[in-house]
């Protein structure tokens, strides 16, 4: 996304991950939503009421940040409860692209299968992307296959730490 | 959309319209997003800097709105300067179906063959369809289709005056 | 689509009809099959075991077709049995806009909410439109938002002898 | 997908392939496309004449095969020659969710950014897979991500040996 055209727009990071997470997980996607609501940009995750996309929107709420989920339903069932602005898309796992390519980069936070497709989509649209609690195979294979867009985080505050770099044009 | 789940969302207001409008269309879209701001609802259309979408986020940002566009492309080229969140699907036309399930009610403000599509798919969706400023061959055409879920308003302010009755549930 | 860099393709009839129909048009749906099958041509519908899809799928097979089917589904529950080749979309009526892409003529057999998003997704696409059995209001809204690229067929042989015409390049 | 349901239709095999290739691959994926015919199944890709989609679909009509190209952009334009019949989705990357969601079975013949969306998309929605040519950190990824659904073959033959196994129960 070209930057200069639209200075004012708040920077808008996609956290992708697992519906199904294990507390230390939940606990990092809390964090992160926290952080980047902090910094004043909008969180954009898959949007459902499950795993990683409700904590990272329950973290994102809890510091007055803004939040949108593109849903792969018809309808609202299944949103969290966190998201302002749920984008409903009725196009199930083919909605993966419309999450990355609407994130100014996007943070894999844990992996999956949803996941994956996402990085993989994301990569293919030359986005950054930062791997945060991801396994050592999901990190050697995506450094292959993504170079320099690729980074890997050890924690959400580095996390947040590379999406400022990144987006650091638009201000 | 069941109201009841999230009662405490702020209502997404659809509005669709033709790319090329005259002079006078754009008038009625621009006082369209300055009502639909000003009763506190979000104003969803297609995003793109031309027509009715163009005017309609300029009216809502000058009332201080929350705008959200729903791209066709696959990058920001394109998207109008006040819409706040570009969500970009790269899917072209097919991106008509998510405008208007992820619109609470749908407000045509001029019509055009996306327009009707838009129309026509909201419909199918069961979704409630203001039809402002359409031709009478529209009109007669989509009430025909539609029965009960099809209303016309002759200016803005009845257009916003349906939308209310259609989600005071939400309050 | 131009035909002139394929000049070997079969050109693809797509058939659009409401999942409930009357045994009139049911009768209609078959015939039109069939006559797209003697033709040489593929037929393609949005491919669900019911209505006005079902019925053309059957009157192709009955005459040696070949037949697409487009469907809204995630897998392949409730195909019409005489699809040879079904596309999972997984999206809803957003596939309704591969259904009209997808064709290199569009005959309406028949109207309801998904068929009149379909006719106008085609008239965006610039597609030749040719509506069979249509209500005179759809007739009438639809001649005034496509112009000359819609024509009104009173019969089944009617409409493919203007697919004839469409398509004519094709060999 | 239930096979019982339509047990008279034929296997689609979806074989999925970067778009830039050395001409080893180019010879696997033509091999492939040779085998895939003579086994009397479809032959399904992302339909574009570049690299593996252009060599399979030569290869399967060489063998007198059927080929199916689900393509991403909005026209005929880019798709390749061997394909009988041309999906036109207009939706970039997210087509590759139809791609997998329409194969019986997947064989990803070579490894990019594309192709991990599809090997991802296919597990997502518990498809077999099958890795041919793919370098040994995607072999260890995706084996870690998709457990037994995914398998890897030496060559085209073996890989269409799986494949037998995969749709055995269509016969």
């Amino acid at each position: 996304m070209p930057p200069l055209d639209r200075p004012s727009r708040r920077p808008i990071i996609g956290v992708m991950g697992p519906g199904a997470a294990t507390p230390e997980l939940l606990g990092l996607a809390e964090e992160l939503g926290r952080l980047i609501a902090r910094a004043g940009w909008i969180t954009l995750s898959g949007g459902r009421d499950a795993g990683v996309m409700a904590a990272v929107n329950r973290g994102a709420k809890s510091a007055g940040g803004l939040t949108v989920g593109i849903l792969p339903n018809g309808d609202c069932r299944g949103v969290s409860a966190h998201v302002d602005i749920p984008i409903i898309t009725a196009m199930g796992s083919a909605r993966n692209n419309i999450n990355v390519l609407s994130s100014d980069v996007v943070i894999a936070c844990g992996m999956g299968r949803g996941v994956a497709a996402e990085v993989a989509l994301a990569l293919k649209a030359e986005k950054k992307v930062i791997l945060l609690a991801c396994p050592a195979a999901a990190q050697t294979f995506f450094r292959e296959l993504g170079g320099d867009l690729v980074s890997v985080a050890d924690a959400p505050a580095e996390a947040v730490a590379l999406c400022a770099a990144a987006v650091k044009n638009f201000k």
